[in-house]
Order: structure tokens, then C-alpha cells, then sequence
């Protein structure tokens, strides 16, 4: 690709359609070491009784919209616009639900190096 | 860290000072592979002159505020809300301005291995 086109401006809350049947899952930027997507949920929740189990772990911004995320025996989350927080792989979790009245919007970073979190403790 | 303390939620537009004499740059996740950042700015741009040639890719999106970003030889672009770009390894550029008026709020995800990327031409 040229330079040009790698830098073009793109915005995250673009190319939202009417209608959103089926949660959207877009790549914006994919190595052998991670992927970034832009999701657009509009009211989907994980089906019932379902867990995801993920074989990465998944940084996850919430950017417009809200949701409400739940972990397997701990308390529901209920993110608002610029919460993000990270899933570590295995963790079982799911979407309990999204927001009904609008489009919700999600970058998604899915990695497997978890080497290093600054803030916490890795010992 | 226990899996508790990783899946904390935080909020990317919370805990931005009063002040910001100087840009701030905060490290989300590290590993081997990347570096996520979110940067704050109040009105600071490239010094006159400079331009950033970075040894990284930088994969870039502004979430509140606004700013101008210069590439060598080419019109500037004026970024907004959900804007995002890929800054190529050593492609030479600039902030020009960033808003005054309020705290612009971005983040950077670097990284070395630019393998595939959707929607471009790699050939």
C-alpha cells in the first residue's frame, strides 16, 4: 500500500447503518501479535446461558452507547462512554445487554502477550 | 495480579487535571508487541520546526477535542471525535494545534509489525 493510503482518517462512529440486524465486527488493524475491531451492537446480548470463553485476552473501550458486561460469580458492569477494562483469556463473561435505543460502539484489542499491565501487580 | 484487579473498569475521560502544562501519556497495555496510550493534550503541539520519525508504527484515534496533524509535503488534517489513522514507521508528521479551548483526548496503540491491514493494497 502506499503512504497515502495508510494514513487516510477514518471515524469510529461512520458507516453505522440504519438497521443493525446482526452485531457488526470490523477489523481496523490486524499483525500476527493482535487484532483491533470496531463493534457495533445495537440492543444484542450473548444468548442465554452463554459464556464466551476466549483463547486471547480482549482489551475493550466502550466509546458510544452502553452495555452491561457480566463475569462469571461477580457483579454486572454497566459501561458508559471512555469505560474500558480488560478480559483476560479464559475468563468466561458475557454481554447482558446493549443498549436498546441506540448504536453501541466498541474498539475491541485482542492480544496474547499479556507480559506487562502497568497499575497492577503481576507477581 | 488476580483476574479481579485486571478486570477493574476505568474511564478513558476521567482523571484529567485541572492543569495540564504538559501533554500526559499514560501506558493502558504493554507487551512484547505494543503499546496502548492514552494522551492527553491541552492546546500543546510539535514544537516549530520538529517533526515526530518514529521508529513504530502508530496507530492513532482522537475521542474528544480536536487537533491538526501535519505529514511532510502533504494539506493538514483536522481530526475530530472517533477520527482514527495509521501513522507508518518514519513517515515524518507534526501536530500542528490541538483545541485550546478543552482537553483533547487520544490513543495511540505502537507497534512494530504492520503484516496485514485491512482494506489496503499490501501488494
Amino acid at each position: 500500500m502506499s503512504d497515502e493510503q495508510r494514513s487516510a482518517v477514518t471515524n469510529l462512529f461512520a458507516a453505522i447503518p440504519a438497521e443493525i440486524p446482526t452485531e457488526i465486527f470490523q477489523v481496523l488493524l490486524e499483525t500476527d501479535n493482535f487484532r483491533l475491531e470496531r463493534i457495533v451492537s445495537a440492543g444484542q446480548a450473548t444468548p442465554s446461558g452463554e459464556w464466551y470463553d476466549q483463547d486471547t485476552h480482549e482489551w475493550v473501550v466502550l466509546l458510544r452507547g452502553s452495555a452491561c458486561l457480566r463475569f462469571e460469580h461477580e457483579p454486572d458492569r454497566v459501561l458508559g462512554p471512555g469505560d474500558h477494562l480488560l478480559i483476560p483469556a479464559h475468563r468466561r463473561h458475557r454481554v447482558e445487554w446493549t443498549d436498546p435505543t441506540q448504536p453501541t460502539v466498541w474498539l475491541a484489542l485482542h492480544y496474547h502477550d499479556a507480559r506487562r499491565h502497568p497499575g497492577n501487580d503481576d507477581s
